[in-house]
């Protein structure tokens, strides 16, 4: 049974320069766009020069970011469960610096009844 | 160039009745066991019913999970960087119940630097 999709969104660019409250502001539309609603967020930063992590809560699961400016590099994710598009969430992101580069992995979530192999016989 | 690694565990039993406090002491085991530290952690409780939400914010990432025990399901994500071991935080998940089922799926989290394919192309 398929409970929702997993987005895994690798960024190269200048995501990762991105503040703790321009990531908010980026991460809220997303949710928006994918149709989700923000329960909570929470963001710590990591010193002067150091990278940023960040959590949306969503009535649809979560939405994270960590960010390592020394390798111009931010990774989101994005796990949206229900009639929520989290592709669309996606597109917010990445077409948010037309030059940055990114890659989107896309990963079902689902319960594991009936799978195959050793750890089904514990069932 | 790889960051860390990113376990998407997805538990079929009795992982989807434990509540927030348990959660939360879950996966603090699990942080510590993958050698993490806890920077600040949230939950979420949907009804009187309903699933859980939480997250812990590491110093080396992430843990989060959200829970249906409708669907005696229950989606973890660990992602961790750094020299901290995300396998074993994982095993101390999936092996706290015994008799449940799990499935885990290991992902490279990466900097898109030589992305072969069309984005390559707005570097």
């Amino acid at each position: 049974m398929i409970i929702g999709q997993h987005l895994l969104i690798e960024c190269h660019g200048q995501h990762a320069n991105l503040d703790a409250g321009q990531l908010l502001a980026l991460m809220e539309r997303a949710a928006q766009a994918g149709g989700a609603r923000v329960l909570s967020q929470h963001f710590h930063k990591f010193g002067e020069q150091g990278g940023v992590t960040g959590v949306l809560i969503l009535a649809e699961s979560h939405i994270t970011v960590h960010t390592w400016p020394e390798h111009h590099y931010a990774a989101f994710d994005i796990f949206m469960c229900g009639d929520s598009q989290p592709s669309k969430a996606a597109a917010v992101i990445t077409q948010h610096f037309p030059t940055a580069t990114s890659h989107i992995k896309t990963m079902e979530r689902s319960c594991p009844t009936g799978v195959n192999g050793p750890q089904a016989a514990a069932l």
